[in-house]
């Protein structure tokens, strides 16, 4: 959790070709970076190569402002490789949507809390007043932007002037009730977390719980995603099951499923702050 | 597993009311049966009673061939009981159908060679001559019929009239790759029983493991249920999950379904044959 | 969740005798109550037979505050009934006793904010100063006890007192690193919760993921229990696991271990809330 | 699961050490090997790396035969790399050895007669006459050694010349119910796998089952192991859980872990013949 030493990290992918690991590591090695994480996927099928590589800056010889540039001009340009850096020692910043359900972002707020994650949590913004006390006392500012049919084009318009001036990397929709639209989805790509009441794609869309239960399955769901224009379609994260039986009702299922939807959508946010998750083509690769 | 006494097995459901409980464990007690098994649930949105309850028939002072006279003369026409009566040592019989690929079937039958259930299986029936070997390794006759669109009909015709011969009460689709037509599952209403390699309602349909491959899932499951006419969407018996990965190919997503598929399969036969599962409205009631 | 009728909920187990159930629901009927829950179990081989019962008390025709004495004068005596009785409108007091570690107070004091439970939590106990913060942001009063040697006696002594003051019925150790006392815990038989890090009874005593982390298990648990004088051995109420892998170290397993602890625990509190377990022998009876 | 080409497997582990990736890789590369695959860890805590790399030798321009030699020479003896080198076109040979219980030898057969696994069965080896039948279902050589106190160290023997005639290269206990002896877990150092049926370290020897239940533990577990020395603390390769409750008794305790105990068998001996499985001081790394 609490390392002390910078490290950068990579996360990339390019078409798969002979000696891509070693040229990488290579590279990292003889400018006398540390490697401490590396893990990489094949997608044989798609012949897509997969990498997250981590080293300690330490007495890496090559400045931390410089590396992106070096790396771009080097590799990254010759052999197609897509590619994201950071540094540990950045806590990025998390914005926080909610309604009026609070199981999901007490999770979210005790681990942030427990400094659990290493992130920060600038704003939470709701469309409802109920959660403010929630924000109170973590001591988060609130802020609330009530959506309706008329206004929702100029709140979310307000909604991203706020998430600019606090300089938000991403945002976690823990329970929010509201279909994000396009502009704010373009904005932020793969950077806008939703958690989803159901084992997707069973029970798209509203009410999930009621429609499980009409079904009669022996088993309810809960799927962290990247919000994409598609509702409920995008890359999945985590997913994650409970055992249910006839003896539930539908407000037994909801019950039960806050847990594993607190517990999905954490891990979710986890792996994101962790930069563990890399997307391609609506599909996820998320590292150990 | 063994057990040596007799016992009666009656599975019931009526509309819910005060005392039903007590009238039918009194009915028993009176009649100086020893009751070894209850178990019960009330659905309070429909308002319907169901329960399971097992007596020993050493003592019963009524004869067994009247049990279900009495009990619908002096209850179940009174209170509206749906209700069905089954004997403990009788044998059920249980045909199973396949195709071509064996991982469930081979599952049925080493717990059949091994007791493990009070069941009989005096057939295999099957639209391809792969498995015969598989079948003769149990020593069970193997009845071949091939199956193509013109003689369909016919062949399940042909089918229905093998099952009167065996006496077959109930029937297990053991990754059967045909879809079984109107008339035989009217004749066996909520008695046969299919496993459906994914987790139902999600990939409904031929190549469930193609299309959570495609939707990038990172759980895989199986659901096994009673055949009606509507297409994988009867009611449920049974669900598990496995976790998968970014690295798993659609080669693994099967191979690894492969055994959530038999146990999942197995467990909804075992519980078909211990009469414990009740079905009401396309939703299942299984008891423990 | 939000029951507005008032119920009697009656806990009981008795030598197994024919006619127990019959008797029970008469008893409610012909009063009037109208049963909305009953489970029952028979442990064969102890020959045992244990009872959850919950009726509605509008039309019924015993006061509540005579029913104990009824129950116990017409049936318990005669039939040797060791029960407990319930009213569902009655919040039960919890205690909450912590050391340092959040997480599992977070979870709980999170469900109590969101009024998840039918419970008051008066008050919480600590021997470290760490968490009053956190008691603070819930406006619940945190009573420091710092332990030592020499003053354990004494300081039990002054929160038994408290626990008296306050009237508190049962008590939740959420990651309270002291062992309890005889004294205390004979205070509270089977109304002390504790949450283990290990899967009991593998891993007792201090620093279990130290000890599943050197012993190489793929799997971590987390067991929650009634504490009695014999460490970590008490009934066992909730268990769950988590998979990890070799590429878990001690820290990724203390840090997957925590949302185990703080699941399973919530669940066993929940259940006693609810009403839902017995014990005997050193066992648990946990109703669904 | 058909691959048509021929490829390599190195698995090996060294002290961590920067380029090691790079290193190997790149006398793959410059050979022309195609890695297809590449999975590797550091145990940061023992300071220990490794991996495990599979390449196809259709182009490699080093002779198969010559392959070990080189690599020791060129890397292992300088880099202190343990290694082990495998071909995929070399099927394993596998002894099963058993008793009395046959669900796991038939989930093994099952397996086997599907031509799920890269492995040869050439021979049962059995105390008890019981599962003869079986072998003789599956046309595999039964030997019976019954095992008495006397008699123990002279029927060993007369195994180890029949696997040795076999060339067997190693050993899977089905449920096997005698003490494997020294002797012969000398001869097979982490290639003898066995299943007991218990979440280990929970309930080491003899009766799990009952001391579960005695217990009054919410899941059971069944743990697959290499076999060492000391009894059932080898090194772990795969465990799993199942979740039971209070209505369960020692009997459907044994029932439901049978499953449990048949997957999590065949899990292990999977990895085992895929050569994914490296041991270090009694802990597995279990590559996906």
């Amino acid at each position: 959790m609490n390392k002390q030493k910078s490290t950068a990290i990579l996360l990339m992918h390019c078409p798969d070709q002979p000696g891509i690991i070693a040229m990488v590591t290579n590279f990292i090695n003889v400018n006398r970076g540390n490697i401490i994480y590396l893990d990489q996927h094949v997608d044989l099928e798609q012949n897509v190569f997969f990498m997250r590589i981590e080293w300690e800056l330490q007495d890496f010889t090559i400045p931390r402002n410089k590396i992106k540039e070096y790396f771009e001009t080097l590799y990254a340009s010759k052999y197609q490789i897509y590619f994201r850096l950071y540094f540990n020692d950045y806590k990025p910043k998390m914005a926080i949507f909610v309604s009026k359900i609070s199981h999901c972002i007490y999770d979210l707020l005790a681990r942030y809390a427990m400094g659990e994650w290493n992130v920060n949590i600038p704003l939470i913004i709701s469309n409802h007043p109920d959660l403010e006390p929630v924000a109170e006392r973590f001591y988060i500012p609130f802020h609330l932007h009530p959506i309706t049919k008329e206004n929702k084009h100029e709140q979310e318009k307000a909604e991203l002037t706020l998430l600019q001036e606090y300089e938000v990397d991403f945002i976690v929709l823990a329970r929010y009730m509201q279909v994000i639209t396009e502009n704010m989805i373009n904005k932020y790509p793969n950077r806008i977390i939703n958690i989803h009441h159901s084992f997707l794609p069973a029970f798209v869309g509203a009410k999930p719980y009621h429609a499980a239960f009409e079904r009669g399955v022996k088993l309810i769901g809960a799927t962290s995603h990247y919000v994409t224009t598609d509702l409920d379609a995008g890359p999945i994260i985590e997913q994650d099951i409970a055992r249910i039986s006839h003896k539930d009702t539908v407000e037994t299922l909801i019950h039960k499923g806050q847990d594993l939807e607190k517990i999905v959508l954490s891990r979710a946010v986890e792996k994101h702050i962790q930069r563990k998750i890399l997307t391609y083509k609506n599909k996820t690769v998320v590292f150990n």
